[in-house]
C-alpha cells in the first residue's frame, strides 16, 4: 500500500479552493489524524489560464473529467462542482472506478441521494455528504452518530444563510425585504438570481436530505412543502416584537407513528426558542429526540473554509475506513416506507393579520368563526388604522389541525366585515408572558 | 461469532436505568444500527433487594463485580456507578479481561482518562465516554469526528446544568443566589452539597477532558484556574443587563502558538454570543475553529435518558467497531507537550464594579489609575448610592493582558478614593450599541 492518499478535485470554485487550501495548512494534523499523508494529484477546471486566488501549479489542472476519473492512482473524487446531471456522471463514473466520493452537493444528493448510495454499496466505497447540509456544521455525523441510539421526532432547521441574514436585517434594522436583499447580494450572501434562497428550494433540498437520515426513509424532495420570504413584511415582524416572536425561514420535519411532514415556510418563533436566536448568516440544526430531548447544532452555512472543513471531515472519514478496510459499510440505508401525514393529521399554532371593519359586532363575528370550528386563540392583539375606517387584528391560535386552519383562512376572506387578510404564518414553541 | 453483543453494566441509577430503558425500548431500531441484538446480561448493584422504579428481574443483578468483570461473554462494561477509585479498578479489570468500555464518569476521566486509555490501546479495546460530557450533547464526537480536519482555537462551555439554571433564576427572576440554589435542589438539579457545581469543581473536570481532546494535548485537572458562582449577586447581574451583558459560568480553554489557557468562571457575555441565549439547565459548547469558525452544541447536560443515549451512542460505536474488528484504533493520543500560559500572555476583557467617594476628582484618579496601566475603557456606567456619600462605578475595559488586570485590581484597592472593590469579573464577545 502507498504511504499516502490520493485526492481528486472536480471543480476549484469557492470549496475547491477551500480544501485545497486546508489540505496545505492542515497536513501535518491529517497525517496525525489518519496515519498518512493526503494529497491533492489533480483538479478538474473549465479553463486551466484563468486567474485565481490560490496558488496552485498548472500542472495539477485539467479540463478532461477523465483525467481524474480514471486515474488509477486516485483513491478519493471531492465533488464540489455543483449542478445535478454532470456531477450525477461524475459520481457514478467515480464509484464504478472503486474510488470514494465526498460531496458538497446538496441539489443532487436531495434529487439522486438514494440513488448513488446504492451505486456506493455496491462497489464498497465511501459516499459522504456532510457539506451538503448547514455547511461547517457537523449535522449529518451528529445525527447518524451521536444520535445514533434515539429516536428522532422533530427537527427544525434554519439552513439557509441567505435568508437567514435577510430576516435579521429586517427585524433588526427595520429595513424591508427589498433593501435587505440588496444588503445580502452586495456582501455576497444572496446571489444576482436570489430565487432557490428566497423561495426556500435551497433549504427544502437539505430538509430532504435530513429527514432521510433523521427518520431512516426516503423522502423525496417533492415530498416537502415550500413557500418562501418574499412577501415577508416588516409590519408582520414588528408585531412579531410585540406578541414574543422572531420571524425564521424554517425547515420542519416531524413524524409521529410512522407518518411524516417535512415543510419549509417562514414561521414565527417564541423567543425562547434555541433557533430564534440564530441570527445573520448562520445556520442552526434543532433535533428532538425521544431520549434525548431538545439538541441544537449551530455554524456557519456556507462560505470557503467552514464547507471546506465539512468535506475534509468526511475525507478523514474515507480514509480511515480505507486504512480500516471498511470502506461502503457506515451508509444508513432507509428502511420505513414513507407515509405523509394528511392536513388532519398536521397540528400547529398559526398568526393571522387582518384587516377589519371597524364597526360594532365585527370581532365578535370573527370570534364565532374561530368558535365554530374550534380553534381557541392563545393571543389577540388589536389596532385602530388611522385610514378608511379599519382596525388591524392579529390573531395567534393554540394547536389546531392544518385542515382546520385552512377553513378559517377560507372562511376569513369570504366574511364580509374582513377587509383583507393580510398574512398567515405558523407559530412554534410556547410564548410566556 | 454470536449473533448478540453482551452488555455488563456497573451500576444501576438514574444513568443506568436510562441505558436499560433505552436498550429495551430501542432493540429494533439498535438491530438496524449495529446488525446484531444488544442484551444487558447483568449489572452490578449495592443492594439487589432494593425497590426500583425500573422493571428488571433479580436474576440480572448482582453484588459481586466479578460476576460482570470476569464473565467471558461480557463483550462491553457500561460503567455508571460514579467515584473514583472503585470504577477505576473496575474499567482497568474490565480492560484487562479485553472487554470494551464505555463511562459516563467524568470525575474518573477527568482524573486518570489518560492512564485508561493506554490500557485501553494496550489491549485493543475502545473506551469511550462521550456521556462524561454535557449529557446528551455529542460533543466529543463532534470535535473528533465532525470538526477532524479543524484546528480548534477556542472552546467556552457552559458544561453544568446546576450553575446555569442558578444564573438564569437570578437574572430573569431577580431571585438571591441563596433562592435559587433552593429552587435548584427542590428541582433535583442541585444536590443537597452543591459544592462541587456551584465551585466550578464539576466543570472544571469537564473542561480538561474537553481541552484535551480538542487541543491533542495532556490537560491535567489541576491546570484549569476554577471560580464558583457563590459570590455572583443579582446586582452585578442588574447591572449586565443595563450593559447588554449576561452572566453564565464559563469554562473557557484556548490555545495561541501552542501555550493554552483553561478556566471556569463567572463570565458576562455580550447578549449577541450564541452561549448567552442557552437558558436554565441547559449545556452548550461553543467551539471557535480556524477554518469552520464559530460553531456551538447544544442540549440537555444531564438526566437519565439524555445521559443514556450518550452512552448508547459509545455502545453502537463499540459495537460497529467490533463488526468490523477495529476496536481499539480510534483514540485520538496527545501529540502536543502541554504549554501554559502566563498571566501576561493571556488576555481579555474585565468588569469592574466598585463604591467611590463621590468627591471632586474621585473619578478622573480612577482614570489616571487605569491610563497608567494603558487599560482603555469600553463601557462606564456610574449611579449615585443614596447612602454614605458613595457613587458606584462600573468599568468594562478594552482587551488586556490578565497582568494589568491583576495589578489594576491590586491598584484599584490600594487608592484611598476608592471605598470597595465590589466584584471584578471577566467579558467576553462585543457589545453592539
Amino acid at each position: 500500500m502507498k504511504n499516502y492518499v490520493s485526492i481528486g478535485l472536480l471543480g476549484l470554485g469557492t470549496v475547491g479552493s477551500g480544501v485545497v487550501q486546508l489540505i496545505k495548512n492542515h497536513q501535518e494534523d491529517l497525517i496525525h489524524q489518519v496515519g498518512c499523508e493526503v494529497r491533492v494529484k489533480s483538479i478538474l477546471v473549465r479553463d486551466v489560464e484563468k486567474d485565481r486566488d490560490i496558488q496552485i501549479g498548472q500542472t495539477y489542472l485539467t479540463t478532461d473529467a477523465n483525467e481524474v476519473l480514471q486515474d488509477p492512482e486516485i483513491d478519493i473524487v471531492v465533488e464540489v462542482i455543483g449542478g445535478v446531471e454532470e456531477a450525477r456522471e461524475h459520481i457514478i463514473q467515480a464509484l464504478e472506478a472503486k474510488k470514494h466520493v465526498v460531496t458538497a452537493n446538496k441539489d443532487l444528493i436531495a434529487l439522486h441521494g438514494p440513488e448513488l448510495q446504492k451505486k456506493a454499496i455496491e462497489n464498497n466505497c465511501d459516499l459522504f455528504f456532510e457539506a451538503s447540509v448547514a455547511g461547517g456544521v457537523p449535522i449529518l455525523r451528529g445525527l447518524s452518530e451521536g444520535l445514533s441510539s434515539d429516536r428522532i421526532q422533530k427537527l427544525m432547521g434554519i439552513v439557509n444563510g441567505t435568508t437567514n441574514y435577510i430576516l435579521t436585517k429586517m427585524d433588526e434594522d427595520g429595513l424591508s425585504y427589498e433593501t435587505a436583499l440588496k444588503e445580502a447580494q452586495d456582501l455576497g450572501f444572496a446571489e444576482a438570481d436570489p430565487t432557490a434562497d428566497v423561495e426556500g428550494l435551497d433549504a427544502a433540498r437539505k430538509m430532504a436530505i435530513l429527514a432521510r437520515l433523521a427518520f431512516h426513509t426516503n423522502v423525496e424532495l417533492e415530498d416537502v412543502e415550500v413557500s418562501g420570504i418574499s412577501n415577508v413584511s416588516v409590519e408582520d415582524l414588528n408585531y412579531g416584537q410585540k406578541l414574543g416572536l422572531k420571524m425564521k425561514l424554517i425547515g420542519h420535519a416531524h413524524i409521529d407513528n410512522q407518518q411524516l411532514e417535512v415543510s419549509v415556510q417562514p414561521t414565527f418563533l417564541a423567543k425562547s426558542h434555541p433557533l430564534a436566536a440564530v441570527k445573520n448568516e448562520y445556520n442552526a440544526v434543532y433535533v428532538n429526540g425521544e431520549a434525548v430531548g431538545e439538541t441544537m447544532f449551530y455554524g456557519p452555512g456556507a462560505g470557503s473554509l467552514p464547507t471546506a472543513t465539512a468535506v475534509m471531515a468526511d475525507v478523514v472519514a474515507v480514509v480511515k475506513n480505507m486504512r480500516l478496510g471498511v470502506n461502503g459499510k457506515s451508509v444508513v440505508a432507509p428502511r420505513f416506507e414513507r407515509v405523509l401525514k394528511t392536513p388532519d393529521q398536521r397540528f400547529g399554532k398559526h398568526y393571522f393579520r387582518l384587516h377589519l371593519q371597524d364597526e360594532v359586532g365585527a370581532f365578535s363575528k370573527i370570534t364565532s368563526l374561530f368558535n365554530e370550528l374550534d380553534i381557541s386563540f392563545e393571543q389577540i392583539l388589536q389596532t385602530p388604522l388611522s385610514k378608511d375606517e379599519l382596525a388591524e387584528i392579529i390573531i395567534v391560535t393554540h394547536r389546531v389541525s392544518m385542515e382546520s386552519s385552512q377553513k378559517a383562512l377560507m372562511e376569513l376572506r369570504d366574511l364580509p366585515v374582513v377587509k383583507e387578510v393580510i398574512s398567515h404564518y405558523s407559530v412554534e414553541g410556547d410564548v410566556k408572558k
